[in-house]
């Protein structure tokens, strides 16, 4: 990849929330000039006068390589790799505004983590779909970004087709503090980080029921049983919810009684209602969308899923979470690992 | 099994600390009558006359179905399953002293985690080894006593390759409170209830360096992967690891600051030699074998394993836990998944 050397590559990161400016800041940390678009004038100015984003990012001084800037199609235009980290349910407008300024040849990994509610789409579908983009990829992993702006350790996936998707990224995300591994299974990395917040949900119920370790230890590897069961329905390899974007998301996810999705499924345990709960919060956690669009495509799939259908009754359908934990604790076991995804079924299949 | 209901089954357990007390306790506390032999006549006498184990269980009332003895032969006699719960490196002796006791139609299954010092030996190849027993399995899983003496839920997982001894235990172990998983892949159940030590070790290191849950989450992933690629290279299914006896018990066990390892870790992250941090706890904790073991077997079978190269070093070898963490965080990247292990080389291989 000599002639995608850290110097040469131009990067922009579309999207200037939380995790967008974090992703900015971590390249522009690399000494590598970095345009990151937001739609929010004020905070784009701040970012270019004062380095801060007092909005998501309070207390952080950001790289001095970063520029922001309100007009897409000046982020887009000079871009040869485009990080778009834009929240799920705008992703599809974002796209469509993208459809008329990108060339064939950039590079483009998302970091959003969703569905989009409705169709079920993933993100790298809805780029194909709305662009002439191809040479795409996603971003996943256990990447709490308080922490990576406080210069902790971490590792995180970039997957996609394209070896040079994967070499490019890494280019211009790799540091001492930072590890970037790759993958080619862009569906498994995409479900991973969406469906790992319905059981953050339900790990959160199990936090404030005081179930112990053990339980939520149960639930969540009950929980990355069906994620998996799922994804190779839908077309990914079960070894990749081994992976970081796999358990290791999940795992972060579920270790953080901070994460939204967690505070949720405490606020349920409480006794209070959904609406409630997303009120008290102040805003809507990715996982609740999530369990209904999993809801929707195990039942499609007829794909058996009780942890993730407690968690969408407890939430949809007045099921309170000491019933849901009763009825998984009795209903019938099966195996440990799900038969379907041994290497016997793997090799009995072809 | 309908000659074999929870009222007729006669259950011995072999083993009388922390974990064989609990075992027993929980199969007493389903109504079935269950004998417990242990080496302390004090133990004994104290269970059978005051329900209670004061060395191991403190405040814990034992089931009134348990009889403690400390006769071998009267404890093996009569039993149709025998669960051996012996310390590793004092299980080949037990079991040499059973080996004139049982019987071939007898079913055993241990709970023991850990490999033999000096030979690797799992714990189903000793029992091979020194009795007839054929009908043999092993119990493992994210199980902390104390909180399943609590009555708290939780999983665990019985493997073996004879669906009768899954059967049976499942039988006697199972309640509202614990769910009992079958698995047919012995050496991967085995392998992860030992390997995951090494790995609780590193994390007790990262919670005292303070390097934040990104990184727990990036050493325990990659630590999954290590023993994955170990495991399969000496006979395990790769999605073992996923299950309640991989990801499941490593989860627990580098999630909890008082498991052994863990505080191991964390000594030595605080400065302290391996002996200082050994006598500081008063016992040798399992993993700090178990990364002798791996040391030697992935040295045997050339296999990458950086993760647990580098506690044996820090453990052995005088490297401290920060310089091991310099060289893990810039050592060369691999793949998110270990491409032996994915289902295109299981298909690829035959």
């Amino acid at each position: 990849m000599a002639e995608h050397t850290t110097a040469t590559t131009r990067v922009s990161v579309l999207g200037a929330g939380n995790w967008g400016t974090t992703v900015a800041h971590l390249i522009g940390q690399n000494g590598i000039p970095v345009t990151l678009w937001g739609r929010n004038e004020e905070s784009c100015a701040e970012i270019n006068e004062q380095r801060r984003n007092s909005r998501y990012l309070k207390g952080l001084e950001l790289s001095e390589h970063i520029t922001a800037t309100t007009e897409l199609a000046k982020a887009v235009e000079e871009a040869e790799l485009l990080f778009l980290v834009i929240p799920s349910q705008a992703f599809r407008s974002v796209c469509a505004d993208l459809g008329d300024l990108v060339r064939p040849n950039q590079l483009a990994v998302h970091a959003t983590k969703g569905l989009e509610l409705g169709t079920g789409r993933r993100m790298t579908e809805i780029i194909r779909a709305e662009t002439c983009l191809r040479q795409i990829g996603v971003l996943s992993g256990p990447n709490i970004a308080r922490e990576m702006c406080a210069g902790k350790p971490a590792g995180t996936v970039v997957a996609s087709r394209f070896p040079r998707v994967i070499e490019v990224s890494r280019e211009v995300l790799k540091s001492h503090q930072l590890r970037v591994y790759g993958n080619t299974d862009v569906v498994g990395v995409e479900l991973g980080g969406t469906l790992k917040n319905i059981i953050a949900i339900a790990a959160g119920m199990a936090t404030q029921m005081e179930l112990g370790e053990n339980a939520k230890s149960l639930l969540i590897t009950r929980g990355l049983s069906e994620i998996a069961r799922l994804g190779v329905a839908l077309g990914a390899d079960p070894m990749t919810f081994s992976g970081l974007a796999g358990i290791g998301d999940l795992m972060v996810t579920c270790a953080s009684p901070l994460s939204r999705n967690h505070r949720v499924g405490a606020a349920l345990a409480r006794g209070m209602s959904l609406k409630e709960a997303v009120d008290s919060l102040g805003m809507v956690a990715e996982g609740v969308k999530a369990a209904k669009i999993a809801e929707q495509l195990t039942g499609e799939l007829g794909l058996r899923a009780p942890l993730m259908h407690a968690v969408y009754r407890v939430l949809y359908d007045g099921l309170t979470p000491a019933e849901g934990l009763r009825e998984l604790m009795t209903g019938a076991v099966q195996e440990d690992i799900d038969p379907s995804l041994t290497r016997a079924a793997a090799t009995k299949k072809r």
